[in-house]
């Protein structure tokens, strides 16, 4: 669900995307952050009875603690696996550049004919991009498996950044529960809180991916809704 | 933390994805729904009593049904903003071959020439690619923007696939807290067919993104593991 296209090329807009990426991290954890512990709170805070509302902590403090560490490690995780996949597939690249040259110098070509370019100019652009074995190593790692070079250092700082927004932004939707001495009040507090976050930072999120930031904003606080009040709903039903 | 690369170019490789894509929302769901309730259920195991059980249901319904909502429409809104952010992309750059031509002839001769070919070769191609003007656009949206067409439809049937499969994945952890009188009881059994379900979708997973299985899977349910472990000892802490 966290498909923030981060394509960039080079020079200058990737000294752009380090700032930008952190930001990335914070929205992505903050959002979902604020989500789900948001929505199992409400869930609980109509189903627990008054004397019992420091169960809403227990529940959300130990969801907020699994799913930082699910979202965090699992980010890690996910970057590790990027990073592994591309040194598998270069070095398999450079293999097959070795024994099987015919192979791989049609792929090229194939590459430039899908263009729509003509034999002439296929030909030569083919017999150019081989004539360095690295060159040609890198040309096929981008346009035959479109992989860009991952970053090994971003999976342990992305996993962090996602791991503490998802806690910080946990800790919002939970805090009203602290000061209140029923469940109801507790949620309505709770409730006004979050959705105007979740609309900040669906502001920021579709600003981030180029959409309308007003749409973005509605649909975030309105997924955000529609999870607590189902959660409210199914607590309810169970109890009954 | 979803980022199973789905790159692929054409024709067979685009019949194999309908199945995969479908096989990655339910691996997707599957790992996330068992990883979170179960973390859920497992703190709360330890910090309720014997006589409430029934709250660590309540809790994890109410969870799952958050958690799949939050999951499947925010992929739902993933997937509508990146066609969303495509198609207005796409537009941008009919306006741009129309308004500045030469800068986006520019453009093209910049990818051939960070290719490395000649200045011959890159002259030549530039003339060919721009000759048409939907060829030339579609070259623009893949090779200087990164983007590739996306189906429309996908998001829906993603949002749906992921969603249901983070319900089943979290009744799995779940269900033996029905079947026991003590939440220690619940919470061993549950562990057992969690972090065995764990390492058979991590071993999946793995295997679909080109990763070492057996490391992957150990990878999975090791955050599992560790996220049910901290959640047991926060509850514990703040009930203590």
């Amino acid at each position: 669900m966290h498909q923030i296209d981060t394509t960039v090329t080079a020079g200058h807009a990737e000294q752009h995307m380090k700032g930008s990426e952190i930001l990335t991290d914070i929205v992505i954890g903050m959002s979902d952050g604020l989500t789900v512990p948001f929505a199992l709170a409400a869930g609980l805070s109509g189903a627990v009875g008054d004397n019992h509302l420091n169960l809403i902590w227990i529940a959300g403090l130990a969801e907020i603690a699994a799913g930082s560490i699910a979202m965090g490690l699992g980010g890690y995780l996910a970057g590790k696996t990027e990073v592994d996949h591309y040194n598998s597939e270069l070095k398999k690249e450079y293999d097959e550049v070795e024994k099987v040259p015919d192979v791989e110098r049609h792929e090229v070509k194939e590459f430039f004919s899908g263009l729509g370019l003509s034999e002439e100019v296929q030909e030569k652009a083919v017999e150019e991009m081989t004539k360095d074995k690295d060159k040609w190593v890198d040309f096929m790692m981008k346009y035959e498996l479109g992989l860009d070079k991952p970053d090994p250092q971003r999976a342990r700082k992305s996993a962090f950044n996602i791991g503490f927004s998802y806690v910080v932004g946990g800790l919002i939707p939970l805090s009203p529960y602290f000061f209140v001495t029923d469940g109801i009040t507790g949620l309505r507090i709770s409730a006004i809180i979050t959705l105007c976050c979740l609309f900040i930072f669906g502001y920021f999120k579709s600003k981030m991916t180029g959409v309308n930031p007003i749409n973005g904003a509605i649909r975030v606080m309105v997924i955000g809704a529609l999870a607590a009040g189902c959660a409210f709903a199914v607590a309810k039903l169970i109890q009954a």
